[in-house]
């Protein structure tokens, strides 16, 4: 998924605008039974039976979300999907149309565009999503990013965040905080290159982190596997700006406090060691450092045995009456969980 | 709609992300039966029967499509809606749900994105669709607004751009140019306005132009007045780019060519007085001006007897199986029609 450098660079002005929308959708398909007319009118007309229809959408600017001088633009538009294929999954749902609004300035050649579309592409081919629609447009400064992604789900299956009840499990799928270390390394070697532009760093030990911050996968394997272990989650969120954050969600939305431990939640490896070269607590970055794009659901006790042992779920904690969101450390000290703010997502990334 | 200049401003980063989402929506209220879950999940609920569902989304960037030194916010919040809502009307379908993207930077007070959302939500309000998601970020500099729109529409009753026949009339709601000129008032007036600020202009000859540029009206009554007329249109597009740029969709879309009669183009008195003031011919602001969003159809021949005379509809051309498309001049002398490119829809605003 790399760029090719050596590409010639054709002037985004030297297309009209329709021009550039035809190269950018050529070869785009539909697949999905639900789509009935994709890009080429003035809306993308679906069909949905009797289904709920789920709709989510998401702004990612340049020099807030993303940085281009080490986030490829194949990756960033792959990112910029799988981003909200995630929130559709978060309510048990099939993502299955996308559209996208893109601003970019004079400085993005048409090959610079035909990336980011590439990476969207590829996302929807293996999400199996139809890319359906959007706009595209000059900014002033810089690249703009808008998805919008609808899915759908059968009437009865829908989960909110706010159905959790007293003494329901609290469940996590993969492990937390390797993409926010991802970032941190991407960072430090964006200033290590900034002095010596000859250095090629080794990154191979922080792999998995890169690719979870510039490859991430969203679970589109969670619904399918819920519903083949007959459980039907009472709440469920998606962990895009770390645990703490949406735990509050689930329990402020269902009225309920909720406890989780330390020991409980899953990390790999280099989270544990990576963290520990950059001076940080490793549950740190788990609780605070967001863009995981894994699901965070609740469950009936009942259910605990139809999911013990299996490797994608880990139960963390589980929901209480007494309002107030709290960790349990190793130490056994009871933690009030902080949330981030907009500041915090400001300076993220 | 004016801003109240005393407000006091309170710093975006004084509240989270979520406080200040709290803030924006706190008024909304869902009204349409198909909007099962609005703000407050991974993605917003909706059911639509066996309707299809119509999706549309666009991107407006400050200093590219709006400049807020002419352009109150409340209004800019209502446009960004109206402009979305009209392709759904394009399509022959009901608004219904509506999610917004934004990005800020620092410079802007909550009370200025309260005047965004106010706006929004009075575009809402009048057109019964539902505020129900979207995303609340920080951008580096400048203000950038994402809107998509959710629709529906009886599966048959569905129009794309497409369906036009040979021989098919050419029917236009409305006047056009209206808007374009409106612009051109208005970036007058700020130039006088940076020479003399004291200067307070009589815009009232110019009131027309200026409330189809800063508070334009989609056209929400055409799909039931045609139902009413027992009218179903072959192919349908609604104008924002200029009535040229729209016959040619239509026709290239449906593999035709047109023709257009330059006297049929129906343009207000103030469009003709203010393009003279400009030295443009008002022939031009029509046919290239854009933001009209006027719905321009094709029909059946013998449908005409059922919207002659109706004062909401003009008949201005027909479809030809040669291909291109022309206008014919007053004169008598056939011109063929020019449609507006990324240049143009760069420089316009």
């Amino acid at each position: 998924m790399l760029e090719d450098k050596n590409k010639n660079k054709t002037n985004i002005n030297s297309l009209g605008e329709f021009g550039l929308i035809d190269i950018l959708t050529k070869d785009i398909q539909i697949k999905n039974p639900s789509t009935i007319k994709g890009i080429g009118d003035d809306a993308a007309v679906m069909n949905f039976k009797k289904d709920n229809v789920l709709i989510s959408t998401d702004l990612l600017v340049e020099g807030v979300h993303f940085d281009l001088s080490y986030f490829p633009l194949k990756h960033l538009g792959y990112k910029a999907a799988i981003v909200n294929f995630s929130d559709i999954y978060a309510m048990n749902g099939k993502a299955s149309q996308l559209t996208v609004a893109l601003a970019v300035s004079n400085r993005f050649p048409v090959e610079a565009l035909e990336e980011i579309f590439a990476g969207i592409k590829l996302a929807c081919d293996l999400y199996d999503v139809d890319f359906v629609g959007g706009d595209t447009t000059s900014s002033r400064q810089g690249l703009i990013i808008s998805p919008s992604i609808v899915g759908h789900i059968k009437t009865g299956e829908t989960v909110y965040r706010d159905g959790a009840q007293e003494g329901d499990l609290i469940v996590v799928t993969g492990d937390l905080g390797a993409s926010y270390l991802g970032l941190l390394v991407l960072q430090r070697e964006k200033e290590v290159f900034k002095v010596d532009p000859t250095n090629q760093p080794d990154l191979s030990k922080y792999s998995y982190l890169i690719e979870r911050q510039l490859k991430p996968e969203a679970r589109k394997d969670i619904p399918p596997l819920l519903a083949e272990l007959g459980v039907k989650p009472t709440a469920m969120i998606d962990i895009s700006d770390g645990l703490s954050s949406e735990v509050k969600h689930i329990a402020k939305s269902s009225g309920l406090g909720a406890v989780i431990y330390e020991e409980k939640i899953p990390m790999d490896p280099q989270v544990i060691l990576t963290a520990d070269e950059f001076n940080l607590n490793p549950l740190t970055t788990a609780l605070n450092g967001g863009e995981d794009y894994e699901l965070l659901f609740t469950i009936k006790q009942d259910d605990f045995e139809k999911i013990k042992g299996n490797p994608h779920l880990t139960v963390i904690g589980h929901m209480t009456k007494e309002s107030g969101t709290f960790l349990i450390s190793k130490a056994n000290k009871k933690i009030e969980l902080k949330a981030q703010g907009w500041d915090a997502l400001k300076n993220k990334s």
